[in-house]
């Protein structure tokens, strides 16, 4: 298959993905009989991190799911159903949100670091499959219509295998230490990811332009 | 009409369908009096369940729907009613995924034979759409600027078949035996496709590419 | 603007307003404390009865916007107005056929004909400007990139106007004789459309190919 | 990357951003005990009030995004830094949407103000981001392959300035003086951008074609 319609598809998951995150922001200050305060909003505040931080997490890996599949121009099998596997993890990331959303806090019922340690396993499970995707597409990219400069101990290697150190790092401290604590290093992570620029081949002939 | 066009709207009909199914997990340990903890989360295995069978579901059938669509150049007005029809049995599929996360366990409401028996219902429905489809695709090829290879009696005719007679026989073990047994077959079934390479001109072209 | 960003624009829109018509069918048969009988499934035919005539509905009205469009090479203003009045109409679908969903028996809650009103009265508007878009397309089919042969009183013409004549109709029907039989019409002016070939300079030229 | 590419991931959360829209109405007329009448209907404009304003306002968004995008040919990751900073800004939107459409008039819950000013806040963010993108495609369109007639100090940059001190009034009137006008001022300046025909190069090029 041309990698541009798996892109495509792709990309359309990844749009409905980030655009559904703000359900978990519907349900606030939507009482049929309680006033509307800024206090109300206010206390709400963890629903507005989680909504950030998973926000912003979609969008990087929007980022590299495209940085990665412009390495090559055709899509074979395994790819295509280790970029449903992706996608299946990216699709399910709005759930701890929302676990996120309703237990962060004392003032909430129960349970931050379980939601959290939640959330924690999505994003690390997510990350390992994308680390996955990305040594196939290196190890293939040639046979995938790709250049030849991609290699399997690269930068770009190393840059997934710390996210999700990263990740692991961070669900560890949300059920031993402190379950913001962890949900901010997620959100660090995926600003880190952000602004840091890629070396790559297909990024860097895009920007040079 | 450009099949491209078709496509791309089937697409995006595939990703929004595929990436809702979340919302059966969202209503998972989401009270606001109760806390969160690892039984609540297991207790709703029948969930996560569900959501990665119908995710595997949808997923193959796009993959299907790629294939089949990549053997013509144009649609014509039966193609255009065949697809919309079986886009119309792909988006209700969530419908029956939350009966089944809501009743599969001896714990939740009764039903479960039901609710596995309507999936099932469904899936045979989107399976018999999904094989006339492509008995008019084979058939009218030609016409619709397709090469000449495609034969009706042919590999890819058997298959769509067998995932027919499959569907049809873990409706009847939902019914009569085991609504859980039942449901692994359908998941077996998307695993299945998604592991079989399928020899069609479109793909084994692009592979080769 | 060129009119395939348009178009692509509004295909995402139809493709997610199709979709979340299933968001009507999740309710049915979720309750936490009572069994799933296939009497409970029966008793919820308005939900499906309208998630087919809308999904029908949408449908049509995605292949009528991809004819009018392919009529022409760029979009100006008044036509993205136009367009952005026409999914404002589309979008807000999902809302009548709630209501229908929820009203139209004698055992559901009254005000089965209030529903259907509603629902008609959203056809209506949305065929209205469906036909003035089609008007603003046919004048103005030169000057933006479209071929000459587009002729403002033609079969087309003709097509939209029959059409919002046949809503029009429904929905009188639906105030002062029987809303089942006003939603009836609304489902067959769907399906006569889905069989009616337009013969439109672009499509025709399209199944020539 | 292509700026094309980044423009199909907006276009596709923007759609469904819009889309979404929806979900408020909903909730309208669908109570499982009590009919459904014209005064029920009535008594929710502020729910399609609400609805149009928002949908007006991501609908010229769109307009505009896509007006600025078609001044580059390649993005950079600071232009997609702030993108997705858009983004995240216009896919919150349903949020205050939501809290209008509950709270604007004396016979819903208190908190019309507080619901208007938030509605307020995250417009004039949105638009401060644009106002920021612009400049940067601005400073940098010849880098990223764009024409060399854009200048900063023009009537583009001058009318986003316009519209964020719009959003500023209309805020500070819905604190201080009547939510409602608040809310109407929203709605014009929305019209008010849907109507203006901006002489931008791009679109100029186009509407020539």
């Amino acid at each position: 298959m041309d990698s541009r319609r798996a892109e495509s598809f792709s990309d359309g998951v990844f749009a409905v993905a980030i655009t559904i995150l703000v359900f978990n922001l519907l349900t606030i200050g939507n009482s049929k009989t309680s006033a509307l305060t800024w206090d109300t909003l206010a206390a709400s505040w963890p629903s507005y991190f989680a909504y950030v931080v998973s926000f912003v997490t979609i969008g990087i890996m929007w980022l590299n799911h495209h940085g990665m599949l412009a390495q090559v121009r055709l899509v074979d099998r395994p790819l295509l159903v280790l970029n449903l596997a992706l996608l299946l993890g990216i699709v399910a990331l709005p759930f701890p949100t929302a676990l996120v959303a309703e237990h962060l806090t004392g003032t909430q019922p129960p349970g931050a670091d379980v939601a959290v340690v939640v959330y924690g396993i999505n994003l690390i499970v997510i990350s390992a499959v994308f680390g996955s995707t990305w040594l196939y597409v290196a190890r293939h990219a040639r046979g995938l219509g790709g250049s030849s400069q991609v290699r399997i101990v690269s930068w770009s290697t190393l840059r997934f295998t710390a996210g999700n150190f990263a990740y692991i790092a961070g669900t560890l401290i949300a059920a031993f230490v402190s379950p913001i604590a962890g949900l901010v290093i997620f959100g660090i992570v995926g600003v880190y990811y952000i602004f840091e620029h890629l070396p790559a081949a297909g990024d860097a002939g895009d920007a040079g332009g």
